[in-house]
């Protein structure tokens, strides 16, 4: 069987599978352009180095960069921020992509904009934002397909990460125990399928609203990632962490008991057992086989 | 082999093992009362629901109880809402026992008074003040073998919950992620021995820091208690949920990696896997085979 795309079968034994085609497959089952997702409040001021990370990605000194400031409600300002630091950094160009509305992301114009781009840079903000823009559109498919192709490095920080998944945090509460209505989950962009990403992760007591998110939606992995701390999420489904912080992996496929759907929205969760990774700079987990390696 | 208690052997094919000396054994390996380890701010208003098991447990009407507010530095107010609490709960009676200091705790007339109590309840505070005043003296090795021997009913709140083990968060930070220097660990009252208990748990933010105790004590497993919750803790190591919130049990009998002793104190840990239950009132935990039941 062929594949459009020239290539098409994986070469590790697991599933053969041909590569992407957008309905079937996203990114972290294919091979793809790393996604580098973000926990919030990236370091601006000293080291950069998560930024940094994503610029050599994107092809360093050639990297063409489009940003995505449509989830912040100030994304003229947000943008103006991230352009400099990309300029001072060193990319040979930076553009702003500020959606405001469905109908842009719909325009040939600004598709044709991402296909010319080397890396696409998706702000903080409010994740609903964002994807009451984009979600849906030929922009967001054009995301996806350019990213499984190889040939968009895609970054998102605080909600321009959370909204990459197929399945998203849309809000959450903290300072309670896991339960249904300390979460709201709805559709984000599909760029990750059967992840959930969570961010500014111990800085604001996420660990249980992940922990409920997984407990509905057990086949998915979630992925909570810290203040200056990022995923290095590579198309064969292996990511790494670079920054400060740490990232925690709930992993709900050994769950024995789980009354998610037993109770009302405000009482607590009785649900285990989690398989719970924690990990620093350095390290790196498989996302297929649900291990740390 | 004969037991000065004649009993001393266990039933479940297990580990049999004679029954209380204080140096080999403590609570949670033996048939003693039950511990009732509460995790801070339990309702005092409406149903008052946690204060009424352990009044139970400790013979209700026919309680006659002690209470140690020396984890407080408001002891004597402290003391005075306890007091009339179970008064109003129908306690046969309620006395204050307030240590201020460790000669206070080796009076033979203050062992006799815990003697002649069938439940003792310990308020909030600072587990640290505490047991500078009452671990290790006279008192606490009362308390252990009164317990131990099914005569005696400890509660704990808050501070007093976290003092009564062997292993004891002393003081800890929260809204980082896992690291040595947010959590400090100290000796506790020795009521229970291989479990660490923590408490006002998804409340404040607490996980991280539990976490952190466990990857550096494997062989203990973390109990961490939210308001307004309890465990009833029984001399066969079977723990039972009661009130609002959940109680989580982080188990790291399983961890594969662990970089506790490779790191600065500033910086986070890798570790992994943990096994995490969440369990909200009703589920029961069996502390010894690490497992929900």
């Amino acid at each position: 069987m062929g594949s459009p795309l020239g290539c098409g079968w994986e070469s590790e034994g697991l599933l053969v599978q041909p590569l992407p085609t957008i309905d079937a497959h996203t990114h972290a089952l294919n091979q793809g352009s790393p996604l580098i997702i973000i926990g919030g409040a990236e370091d601006k001021e000293r080291e950069k180095s998560i930024l940094k990370a994503f610029l050599a990605w994107a092809g360093g000194s050639e990297a063409r960069l489009l940003l995505v400031p449509s989830a912040s409600s100030m994304p003229e300002i947000l943008a103006e921020v991230y352009r400099l630091l990309f300029v001072q950094l060193g990319a040979a160009s930076v553009e702003v992509l500020n959606i405001t509305n469905r109908y842009e992301a719909e325009l040939d114009e600004n598709v044709a904009r991402l296909h010319n781009s080397t890396g696409l840079f998706m702000t903080g903000g409010d994740q609903v934002r964002l994807c009451k823009l984009v979600a849906g559109t030929a922009l967001a498919r054009a995301m996806q397909l350019a990213s499984t192709a190889g040939r968009l490095v895609i970054a998102g920080t605080s909600a321009g990460a959370s909204a990459m998944g197929e399945c998203m945090i849309a809000r959450g509460y903290s300072g309670e125990p896991p339960k249904r209505n300390i979460v709201e989950l709805s559709e984000g962009l599909g760029l990750l399928k059967d992840v959930i990403v969570d961010q500014h992760f111990h800085n604001r007591n996420r660990l249980p609203r992940l922990m409920t998110a997984v407990a509905s939606q057990p086949h998915c992995i979630g992925v909570g990632i810290d203040e200056n701390t990022a995923v290095v999420l590579h198309g064969d489904g292996i990511l790494e962490v670079l920054g400060e912080g740490t990232v925690t992996v709930v992993d709900g496929s050994e769950l024995v008991y789980n009354t998610i759907n037993d109770i009302q929205s405000y009482q607590p969760l009785s649900v285990g057992n989690f398989r719970i990774a924690v990990m620093a700079q350095g390290l790196r987990y498989n996302l297929r086989e649900r291990q740390t390696l």
